[in-house]
């Protein structure tokens, strides 16, 4: 699918305000793909589309979660985390893109996994330091992002669960998997 | 068993030094259990023994692990969290403990888990802030085991997790459950 085409189809779901930070993400997602080697329109493919179910109803997405026999524990976590595999559902389903890589990195964009893939570690560090984002921390991943992918990683990850454990909430078990994943086993990429 | 006769076993097995962090965390704990309705003679006998194994070399304790079967995850982790598990096994054996709550106890006062037991808290908690304990943070988890123990675990675990995360240090999985535990179901005990 040409990048016209699908800002087309994904401006129809989210925000202006949105919109404009997928566009941030796409161009972030491109960069990165051609620095570190990852497969650049799957890199713009997959941006474009991280957030195609953010503003879904919670009850549309709870729903889906279920029906499709999602982890049951996305359901005690914050609804946040649920457009993630929600999108990647409805992208398959509605726009029909049936590339798995492109889906998994849609997937997995606010979680992470242990083993994750190039493409998954691009999109979810291009959504946490494209220009748009301002908030204590992103400069130093930005600068990481110049020179490893994964220390970039292994830096958001840290920054995110720390804000979470100081605002006393949950932490998905994915994204601290993730992290031993990097800090135990070095994060290699398959 | 009585209180001498369990310190003079456990004197045998650690240090000068652990054996006065003990003594604090016997005294912690009891004081914690006569506040919450705990088992106070459990709570003494736990946490006589909770660093039972601690001084073992770390190629018997591996052996145990292996043989006994506990989680294979273990390994992968810093080895500072095997005498726990190891301990409860040990105690069990070679002192001749058969209460069940007590070597729980023991076997969970590193990692805490989901659904812990008040004795579990209570030795947990007791370990954090014994009097001989001294680091950022531990003044206010005293205070807090002033009043709620759930407060006070939940302080604890984050001020680990947080002082592990920023050292690049990986977090053991019950470790962030119990945190997620306690802010997601409220960390009641049964």
């Amino acid at each position: 699918m040409e990048r016209e085409e699908a800002l087309k189809i994904v401006a129809e779901q989210i925000t202006e305000h949105r919109y404009v930070h997928t566009l941030g993400v796409m161009e972030t997602a491109i960069r990165l793909a051609k620095t570190y080697g990852g497969d650049v329109k799957k890199a713009e493919l997959a941006a474009i589309f991280h957030d195609y179910a953010k503003f879904r109803p919670k009850e549309e997405m709870e729903k889906i979660i279920k029906e499709q026999e999602m982890p049951a524990i996305l359901l005690k976590h914050n609804s946040e985390l649920w457009h993630a595999p929600v999108g990647a559902y409805l992208v398959n389903k509605e726009v029909g893109i049936k590339d798995k890589e492109v889906l998994q990195a849609i997937k997995y964009h606010t979680s992470g996994r242990p083993n994750m893939t190039m493409l998954e570690k691009i999109i979810y560090v291009a959504d946490y330091i494209e220009p748009g984002r301002h908030f204590p921390g992103v400069e130093e991943v930005r600068e990481l992002a110049e020179t490893s992918l994964n220390q970039a990683l292994l830096k958001s990850l840290q920054n995110t669960m720390i804000f979470l454990l100081k605002k006393n909430q949950a932490v998905y078990p994915d994204t601290i998997e993730t992290y031993n994943w990097l800090v135990l086993e070095g994060g290699k990429t398959s």
